[in-house]
């Protein structure tokens, strides 16, 4: 039987040797730059994956909640970044943990930490989360202030043990070339840099960790950082590939789509296929919304060549709705599947519950 | 142990009473206008949400997929349409399926019947989905040819019971006020009626069954219909609250996401609950996206008021951003649990595995 012959409803296809290549790819990158990798395994939330970054000398990772660090503890990973800002309600959790793995967390305001350190019985890494520019969280690298008022907590508690700064440069996300991601790339290790400087004349050790796969992909200049995180260049997406941080050949992972029906007169094809699959995140071009790019897939689940100009162009809860031309829709029948290359990886893997089919 | 003080991470609350307040309304509707309420399940998936309409008289249900309808076959349902068009790559476990209970699917085409009913031991239902202004699936209520050439298809197979037409006008989706709704049921209706006369002239008999939350919710002309599939009443979200479907206070949903970070200068708080959580539809309010209103949280997981003008702004896959006035800041710490109402009840269950918390 042929992998798409077993395929009788959406299945979220997983092709092996270009997820590795991705991999293999930012392990030489980081070690070009004398950086750790310390991969965020939130795209792909996988025991299995996660052996494949193992077996090539990766033994620590990122992920971004509790729950998921738990499970990759359970899978033998000991040395894990929870890339969230620190939630009180989950202290107790927090120090199960830390007492079984070498685990590090994000702070962003001093709230809770008396209660966590007074409860711990061994050290718990602790990063301060710095906002370069994305503004979703941290303290504003620019405000010295808050910076020494966090330093000078954690230092009253020894358990908790100052490790670094920690960025999130996802303004990246916004960039729509390798210009853009560049700059914010500069702007994001400058303050970096000078915030480490400032720690470093009060007497601290200063670990400088970043990274999103956009920076990770193109940036060049690394100097005096000395960790990077990225996550969805494991799978890459259409949305990476928008902002210029990989090649379409690069996409590791492809749903496969049962065709249910078909409407020469509106152009539109029909698949199983919607929102509690993909998720709903879409890319506008031109102006028009695309939830997912159509490829052909053969019978061994590899996708090839992509239909030029098919598109998902409207999900309903189980629906996809998908734009052809006429000649594209003469190739296609009730029963077929297409592939379809997916938006944004990490929700559409968290939909399918990393029920990956490895091809 | 109050329910909020056990909650550490983003909890899905549903309220009972208001739920069985839904559910009774719409029976109470159905019983008036001499209807069959064969609810949608998609939107709760849950078993135990099941019973409540069961022990309440409902004995047959939609879904919309095969998985689903496997899924309350084997709690004990015995009469289920699958709402959602025939998908010959499901042959075999359909026909596994109808040999248990009575099983209803939908055809837009002819695709696969054939095979479909050389293949059943026993009798499957079949509805012939009609589209009556939606553009998603069906055949054209127009298009009188298509539908007299699926009539003798189906007449040819004693296994294929033909049981009359189905519509779901989901263009009600588009509606902000009860006349656009009224207007939307009433083409539909009327389209429905006129098939079924058409229909009833070549020999069949011919059961008409439709309905989505909006026109069920607020048209009062049922004449000649068979049958409603409500699907989202049960719960209700913002979304049909701005069609005018319900009100907040019958919202019998709302998530509790725990506050990670203060941003008093952005007039942003952060929360625990992002697009895994949530999924990522939105309303556009004045120009601006809204992912979910936040609302007041009692000990016992009820929720309340609304906090005038905060709602959730954006979502990452973990992150929620919520933006509050500053008096509003000022009554949150980090820590605290805030109430949000989903925009879309259906995704918001189904990204979180239906792992309700009963209030």
């Amino acid at each position: 039987m042929s992998v798409l012959s077993e395929i009788t409803s959406p299945a979220l296809l997983l092709d092996k040797e270009k997820c590795i290549a991705n991999i293999e790819g930012m392990i030489a990158k980081a070690k070009k730059h004398h950086l750790i990798l310390r991969p965020h395994f939130k795209t792909h939330q996988s025991v299995e994956v996660g052996t494949w970054f193992k077996e090539r000398g990766i033994n620590s990772c990122t992920v971004s909640s509790l729950q998921m660090a738990e499970k990759f503890a359970n899978a033998g990973w000991d040395d894990i970044t929870i890339a969230f800002p620190f939630n009180p309600r989950e202290t107790k959790r927090l120090i199960d943990l830390s007492s079984r793995i070498q685990l590090n967390i994000l702070i962003v305001s001093e709230t809770g930490l008396e209660h966590l350190a007074a409860s711990l019985g061994n050290r718990i890494g602790v990063f301060i989360k710095v906002d370069t520019g994305y503004g979703r969280t941290g303290i504003p690298a620019s405000s010295i202030e808050e910076l020494e008022k966090l330093l000078s907590t954690l230092d009253k508690y020894a358990h908790l043990d100052f490790k670094g700064i920690l960025s999130h440069a996802g303004h990246s996300y916004k960039c729509r070339s390798s210009e853009e991601v560049l700059k914010v790339h500069q702007e994001n290790v400058f303050q970096l840099r000078q915030l480490r400087s400032f720690i470093k004349l009060k007497g601290f050790n200063c670990f400088l960790s970043t990274g999103d796969t956009p920076t990770c992909s193109i940036a060049k200049d690394w100097r005096e950082i000395d960790e990077m995180r990225p996550g969805v260049f494991v799978f890459y997406d259409l949305m990476m590939e928008q902002i210029g941080a990989c090649s379409e050949e690069e996409i590791a992972v492809c749903m496969a789509c049962p065709v249910v029906a078909k409407y020469p007169g509106r152009n539109e094809v029909i698949v199983h296929g919607g929102g509690v699959h993909f998720s709903k995140d879409f890319l506008l071009v031109n102006g028009e919304k695309q939830f997912g790019r159509i490829v052909s897939l053969d019978e061994n689940g590899k996708w090839t060549r992509k239909w030029e100009g098919a598109f998902v162009s409207k999900l309903s809860q189980e629906h996809g709705i998908i734009t052809v031309s006429q000649e594209q829709m003469n190739k296609i029948a009730v029963g077929d599947l297409l592939g379809v290359l997916p938006v944004h990886a990490c929700l559409t893997s968290d939909c399918m519950s990393q029920d990956y089919k490895f091809v």
